[in-house]
């Protein structure tokens, strides 16, 4: 390992996963960490505990600001373990001289997000840093849940299962990287950061079978499917051209080199279930975003790897992202 | 309100106290939060739940370094709820470039006080920054604990009872102060940060109820008075002789025309029982500390105030710090 921590540890992809291994796991070691979900189970498989610190910038967004970002993006990792979010914490660390309107549009950003996942802010922390200590402003959010699906893991993923998609990928890394460089689209690009609760909720009351469940942030659906390849020892196989990427994001992709796989989302997930249950759960996904999609199927091809194929019939395999992704995405 | 946030906004006194009210309570608002305790009661009383960011500068100062302040900080504010620490989830900002030996040692800490505590790390998140975006690394730690002494709180305060303070006070804001000013002390002057469940658990093994129980970090124990004596609409009469200061922190507050009451403290509290359990809960404390105190007595002589009282008969006021004490003390 590196001796000094470089962005491309904090890139949601193979060396991010490298440093929380290697340090964080290692110390910390214990069963419920090691799992290594959205969230962690705790008080006798009850309830879903799960944090997370914004650093995005900028802090206001086409579509969003980090208020609302924060919230999303706690409560979606209790969703994703099939939690109603109930339970936040809220923590700033402000830069002395921030606005306080600017605090307040966040603040109000926040509440908004919390009313439609029926949670609250119970308990809260206001630090405050001269100037320089910190970039304007960051907020920690840590979530609890309570369980209504259980059973929802990376690790149980079996052969002829079917992957979905929520909708089109890579929305927010492309908005966040479009802002920050000043990119002025003749277009409605906006982040796809939303609280996918509703969405989990639905799911769950047509009665379909989750069996893993993410939201494709940092290192986007290709860190997804990958931790679930490794997880489950199994093979994915996906569709390339079924992957839904907006015009825009295709675009800004092109621009820049990237893949819309590999970039960040913070209101679009992955779901896999049973082959009997896909035509009924991507029923409800289009009901929400009309780019569901069922993307793919768990094979036993390369155990542990990503395949995409492509209509001429090539294979490649898609791995873990790696490198400098785009820091303060989130 | 200011326009701008300030330094003072951060005080753990008057402003810092104006902030959360007009901003995040007025928002946020909720029974749970507007209690205002050192941790929320949450599902049906069983849990406490509390989150802190820390942005201690220096990283590392005698006797402890950021990682032991966060245990400590999130576990002790769950103690203080009379709840056992449970699991903790642990968020990272680290600043590119920063060295993977100090996080080692840094996480090394946590893993040490968490066992003190027997607690765990269930959930963890990693942000790398570039230069210049946070000063070196901050820490979210948020903590879940199981209620033990169900009833504490800073409204139960009534006439009569016995306020005491478990160690001399100042300790950790003197430390940091002469750490980042560079003085050098030929003394043995060290942060109190220490985990306090275990002091909580030998007071409720001894069978004393605990009335109302909090550390008193930033803002010293005057803020924590203050919250009572207004909390409780009473008023919190202290000797103010009896207030153990250490030698080495009276000098540096005479050096810098400090209160050593507005000094943070990070492994000291303050408890306040009935009358006829002081003489018990005294014998308590001074088996971890000698320097523990009777410090005072509730009455109605001012409700809503402090008041010192001097070995010479005089009286004053003890306030709720204002203006800007130290910043990034934790």
């Amino acid at each position: 390992m590196n001796k000094t921590i470089t962005i491309a540890h904090g890139n949601g992809g193979e060396e991010n996963n490298e440093l929380i291994k290697k340090i964080f796991y290692k110390h910390f070691e214990n069963e419920i960490l090691s799992k290594s979900e959205d969230a962690a189970v705790i008080h006798n498989g009850e309830l879903a505990f799960t944090t997370d610190s914004f650093t995005v910038s900028p802090l206001f967004f086409p579509g969003g600001d980090i208020g609302k970002l924060a919230v999303c993006g706690t409560c979606n990792d209790l969703a994703m373990m099939g939690a109603k979010p109930k339970y936040l914490t809220c923590s700033v660390i402000i830069e002395e001289g921030f606005s306080t309107r600017e605090l307040e549009k966040i603040v109000r950003s926040m509440k908004k997000e919390l009313e439609i996942n029926g949670a609250m802010v119970v308990s809260g922390d206001t630090k405050v840093v001269p100037k320089g200590s910190v970039d304007k402003l960051f907020i920690n959010t840590t979530g609890i849940g309570e369980i209504e699906h259980t059973g929802i893991s990376s690790s149980n993923l079996q052969e002829g299962m079917s992957i979905l998609i929520s909708r089109d990928v890579g929305a927010h890394g492309a908005t966040i990287f479009a802002a920050r460089e000043g990119i002025m689209l003749e277009s409605s690009l906006q982040t796809d950061c939303a609280s996918l609760y509703p969405q989990v909720k639905a799911l769950m009351d047509a009665g379909i079978r989750i069996v893993a469940m993410r939201d494709a942030t940092r290192g986007g659906v290709a860190a997804v499917l990958n931790e679930w390849a490794k997880g489950s020892e199994v093979c994915i196989e996906i569709d390339e051209e079924k992957i839904p990427v907006a015009e825009e994001v295709r675009g800004i992709c092109e621009m820049l080199g990237f893949e819309a796989v590999n970039l960040a989302n913070e209101g679009t997930f992955v779901l896999t279930v049973n082959k009997e249950d896909e035509a009924k759960a991507l029923k409800v996904l289009k009901h929400n975003n009309e780019n569901a999609q069922i993307i793919g199927t768990v094979t036993r091809q390369h155990d542990g790897k990503v395949i995409l194929n492509s209509s001429w019939g090539t294979k490649r395999f898609l791995d873990l992202p790696t490198g400098e992704l785009l820091p303060r995405i989130c």
